[in-house]
């Protein structure tokens, strides 16, 4: 894997950049379609591509290793050839999952044990299974095993889950660079950085994983409760520690005003769900601010779901028509919700990038976050 | 609209047709998918168009005046714009609609009173204000208004409701005549024919609608519960009475084998909830015979849905991959079967109309019979 800085912004730390993986290239600041159990929910792969525009997804590791599991995974050639995607994945490593099953898990410095939420069968995650896990997914990008406490821990928890994601950092990575890829293309391994809400813990975290000097970083445990202010602060307080030839990922964020101010500090790469989840809720993010499409207003308004949209959804379907699907509660009402949605999130990260290119980003954030978050 | 009989096959009564409408030509046989509420469950008007390859769609009259409701309808413009859809829909009358509310509907000779089952509220079709309320929704092709008696229905009842349904025709047919098409472009109103499981019915039913020469005939109340040799014995009934250079529509009918034997009783159109209802359900329809795809056999079959399929779908996707979807819910599971099995349905009837133009229908459909009621 390869990436190439092609320009930061002089007003504030947003970067544009290339990602080059053996099943293709991305260009950064990218935002990932979260594909939990090896599908986008509810969006053919072939409109992933074409209306969506992505040019990477995500896959759970936990999902994925639960069902199919990885006896069906390995025998289908992995996951790309599995789900019929044959451009870049990424997967997460289980930690925030397993962290989710809460007394359904029992930790210790060898890993985690857990649970099964499908058959309450008993599974064993360490830094070493869960490289190979996601060797076996055949993911492009695999992600460190991590300790992830609540947004609520206090210091001292924290720093206690901060040490044992350190110890399974290294663990990881040793056992990473002693394996080979599984399907003949290359796999690339990033450390997570977390430490909670604590800036010390923040920077313990980074510069720890900044002295591997690995091919790219993510900075995971936020978005999960604390205020946005308090995101942004972690953010800036591992930037200037991080390799800044190296790509940044922020783990499950957001929504697009959190997107874009995570750019303008630096970040490279997004995933959420919130697209996809809140798309089959009704609610349509779009350029002129947040619709929920459910409401009366739409009952009659025949303009079409985002004018300006780049897909074949948006121009020609109108509000009322989607109002009515969701009304009728019908599947092609969260289907289409979910390709504008993603749509979307590729259009607003493609458009960060132009305007780094120009150099006009900050200006343009700043007028974008207030439109972003208008309730239309 | 225009029906031009091509060909008539010598060994049976199968028949190779061309309907014009100002909506575009359907070839017939044909198969129409259900859309209910104005959408095909689950899937993309454009693969409805690419992927299916429908040359027609249905839709329930009685669903749609409940929701989105004629107010939405006309100021979208009809159902074809309301739904971005610009070839030919049929709509049903919505008596059998109806008819299923059974308690929540009250009869007499001037209509059917009846409670919405979405707010209970009250309303009142008629055999004139279900023309107006079709010519509304826009249908290129409108139902007579028809009293849909159960399938266990003695035969006095079953005579009285066809009483009921022939005077409906009568005042349909003079209502339909007096009044002008709503959008610009033609639509055309067919008779349907009941009786129930009754020969001097289904004969009397026949003679009375025949004797209109309307541009069209459907078959109504058959598979709901008959065996199915009594809804082939109704068909030959009223074949040789319903005017032979007119396309008959069995209404909701049915498996592919029901739908061959009806072709080869003399049928032009059909429609049916099955590919789809069965496919969201896991079910799939295939030229070796059923699938029912969550089975354990199909966990790591690779080979694809369907490998002489012709729609993106069939040939991109693995059986596993399928099954996959089910047992994990994801919904691409449903859109997935939902695509395949009506694409199924469209490539049977197309190649009904190669074997017809061939001579070869009658051997060809003996042989698919066998194939299409094995269970794999």
């Amino acid at each position: 894997m390869k990436f190439t800085l092609l320009k930061t912004d002089k007003e504030c730390k947003a970067r544009r950049g290339r990602l080059e993986t053996d099943h293709g290239t991305i260009e950064t600041p990218i935002f990932m379609p979260v594909g939990t159990a090896g599908t986008v929910k509810g969006v053919l792969q072939r409109d992933v591509k074409t209306e969506v525009k992505a040019e990477i997804i995500l896959g759970n590791t936990y999902h994925l290793y639960l069902r199919p599991g990885l006896d069906v995974l390995e025998k289908a050639g992995g996951l790309h050839k599995f789900m019929a995607w044959d451009m870049p994945i990424l997967t997460d490593s289980g930690g925030f999952q397993v962290f989710s099953l809460a007394h359904n898990r029992k930790l210790n410095t060898n890993g985690c044990e857990f649970r099964s939420h499908i058959d309450g069968s008993k599974h064993l995650f360490t830094p070493e299974n869960v490289v190979d896990i996601q060797r076996k997914i055949g993911a492009d990008i695999i992600m460190a095993f991590d300790e992830c406490p609540p947004g609520t821990a206090d210091f001292a928890y924290a720093a206690k889950s901060l040490d044992i994601t350190q110890q399974w950092l290294e663990r990881g990575l040793k056992h990473f660079d002693s394996t080979d890829p599984k399907y003949g293309y290359s796999q690339t391994f990033f450390p997570i950085v977390q430490g909670c809400v604590y800036p010390d813990l923040r920077r313990k975290a980074a510069e720890g994983a900044a002295k591997f000097y690995r091919e790219g970083y993510a900075i995971g445990g936020l978005s999960v409760g604390e205020p946005e202010e308090v995101m942004y602060e972690m953010i800036e307080v591992v930037e200037p520690i991080l390799p800044s030839d190296r790509p940044r990922y922020l783990m499950g964020v957001g929504t697009p005003a959190n997107i874009l101010e995570a750019i303008a500090r630096g970040v490279d790469m997004f995933d959420c769900v919130m697209p996809t989840r809140n798309g089959r809720n009704g609610m349509l993010f779009t350029r002129e601010g947040i619709i929920n499409i459910k409401n009366l207003r739409w009952k009659d308004d025949f303009s079409p779901i985002d004018p300006d949209g780049t897909n074949y959804v948006d121009t020609t379907f109108s509000k009322a028509y989607l109002r009515h699907l969701f009304v009728a509660n019908e599947m092609l009402g969260p289907q289409l919700a979910s390709i504008h949605n993603l749509s979307f999130y590729l259009w607003l990260v493609n458009e960060a990038r132009l305007k780094i290119e120009e150099g006009t980003f900050l200006s343009w954030k700043n007028m974008m976050i207030k439109k972003l978050t208008t309730r239309l």
